[in-house]
């Protein structure tokens, strides 16, 4: 047992992330790549990126000793369902010099392993989208959201952006005076804070600047939102709360009232310490008062945790967490 | 004057309409031609729609009795700021044998003109999209949504779709059965209101049966919307209430709270005797209880009207547009 090691891999759109852990909870090495989403680059980039990921975390250790290995991405069903993407996996897993088998889990499994080791709990995650799950003996078991831009994703990263331009449009049919929030967006797509005198022309360049962009990118406005509310701009902070009821709602549809299990908080804008992220926090403890929220964290070694489950000897699953995840929130 | 001739044109997405009206009321031709919109369909096939439109309502008038003519179509600031489509309208008009000016206006204030003769008021459309706008000297002054539907057509039958669709997915993500208007919905886009075992995979399908097409032709569930509402089904009767409570805060934005002046409805989703056209009618008398809501009806006469406004001798507006548009409620 001293002898093993355990890989994992954390696959996002912009980075992946790879730890070798021995179960003692040394880290052994670890090794980043470029994103790597098999969804939105391809599997045979997805698995280029791994690669690079993997050898850097097994640069100074010997494969042989790696006995198991889980990779976390968005879109894990897809990739098990593509042929052609999981030889592409197997190929880079190979040609690393690893030997043991490994698993494919979806993102939201090993964010929420990355914040709590307990089997049951929810995972609330939100970034340019937004989804939520329940987790049951540490497998995702229900959904709610993660419906996209146009049908849902409801207090995501392109919602705030949305409503951002939604309530300065208000402003400028109103006649009214962007606020602070409105003249950080009128800057950030029209590069001035003017309004032209028929604010009406100004309304068109705005939709204009929106429509003539994939929709998707309106979640890059997101973060004028978030700095907005953290100087307690008032329409921004309105937003935050609205973001975090819908946040929030999406989780109700699928856990109980009296629900105790931990939940844990993912994705850019729940870590960290944002106003989303506190407004979320505390309509969680305020609806399930008996549950911890927990922010995740390493998702690479929540990965990797994962994958020693299932080696034999391992007997204590929560001290094992404790060793190789460090803690978070 | 009991000679002259005036010819309205009313320029839709779906038809063109023209009428020929003497001043004393008389119908003297009526023509129908295909979609004109110039923006959808191009300034030549708009112009070609025009003509047969056109060609229709002079078949037994003199063209030299005309004296004046007037064009209301969606984008109108557009064509005219367009040489190669004014040139396109000029020659089918010239083609149609008419030697008097017309003049171009947008249809939001052809519809306010077909249900009401004063200068000023409001005029609030609901379709596909939503707009409202301020009439003043019957000149459309400020405007409230027409955002499009990324950002706006609050409460449009775009809305409504994409609400209804929203409501399914919601009812899916918590595991409960459809109701009467999530089993139409189900139907229209899966052509069954089976839901899968696992919830999720009509989820899934759900959202893509809606992403691989225009996400305007959401809009096509509206009607399923309607007939739910009529039929007293709660989640629709609820979105309709909403979608009027959407329509008429854009209203709110540029109409005065003391405004006593008329307001009409028009729009696919507003004329005729539909929920929303009632539930509208209703938060509309509820805001502004001294002003006279009506629904816009023929905009081509409404169209002739105004051409006539312009001509030598036409002293008494309202007198006029008594004789030339027929009523409405």
């Amino acid at each position: 047992m001293s002898d093993t090691v355990v890989v994992g891999l954390d696959v996002g759109g912009t980075s992946t992330r790879a730890v070798a852990l021995s179960l003692a909870g040394e880290r052994l090495g670890t090794g980043r790549g470029g994103g790597g989403n098999p969804t939105s680059h391809g599997a045979e980039r997805a698995a280029a990126e791994l690669l690079t990921a993997l050898r850097g975390a097994l640069a100074g250790v010997d494969p042989a000793r790696v006995r198991a290995g889980v990779i976390g991405l968005a879109g894990a069903g897809r990739l098990l369902a593509d042929p052609a993407g999981r030889a592409a996996f197997d190929q880079a897993w190979a040609q690393a010099g690893l030997r043991c088998a490994y698993a494919v889990h979806g993102d939201a499994l090993v964010a929420y392993a990355s914040g709590t080791a307990a089997p049951d709990g929810t995972v609330l995650i939100a970034g340019t989208g937004a989804i939520a799950a329940q987790v049951r003996d540490l497998r995702l078991d229900r959904v709610a959201d993660g419906h996209g831009w146009l049908l849902g994703d409801a207090g995501s990263g392109f919602w705030l952006g949305r409503e951002a331009v939604r309530r300065l449009l208000a402003d400028l049919d109103r006649g009214t005076s962007p606020g602070p929030l409105g003249a950080r967006v009128l800057t950030e797509l029209l590069g001035s804070v003017e309004v032209a005198d028929r604010p009406r022309g100004t309304v068109d360049a705005l939709v204009q600047a929106v429509t003539r962009r994939p929709p998707v990118e309106l979640a890059r406005l997101a973060p004028l939102v978030v700095t907005a509310a953290v100087e307690g701009e008032p329409v921004a902070t309105g937003l935050i709360d609205e973001a975090a009821a819908h946040l929030v709602e999406s989780v109700s549809r699928i856990r109980p009232a009296d629900a105790v299990e931990p939940i844990v908080l993912g994705g850019g804008l729940l870590t960290g310490d944002t106003p989303l992220a506190a407004a979320v926090r505390a309509e969680a403890e305020r609806r399930w008062p008996d549950a911890p929220v927990r922010t995740a964290g390493d998702g690479a070694a929540a990965a990797a945790w994962l994958a020693a489950l299932d080696l034999p000897g391992v007997t204590d699953p929560v001290a094992l967490h404790a060793l190789l995840v460090p803690p978070t929130a």
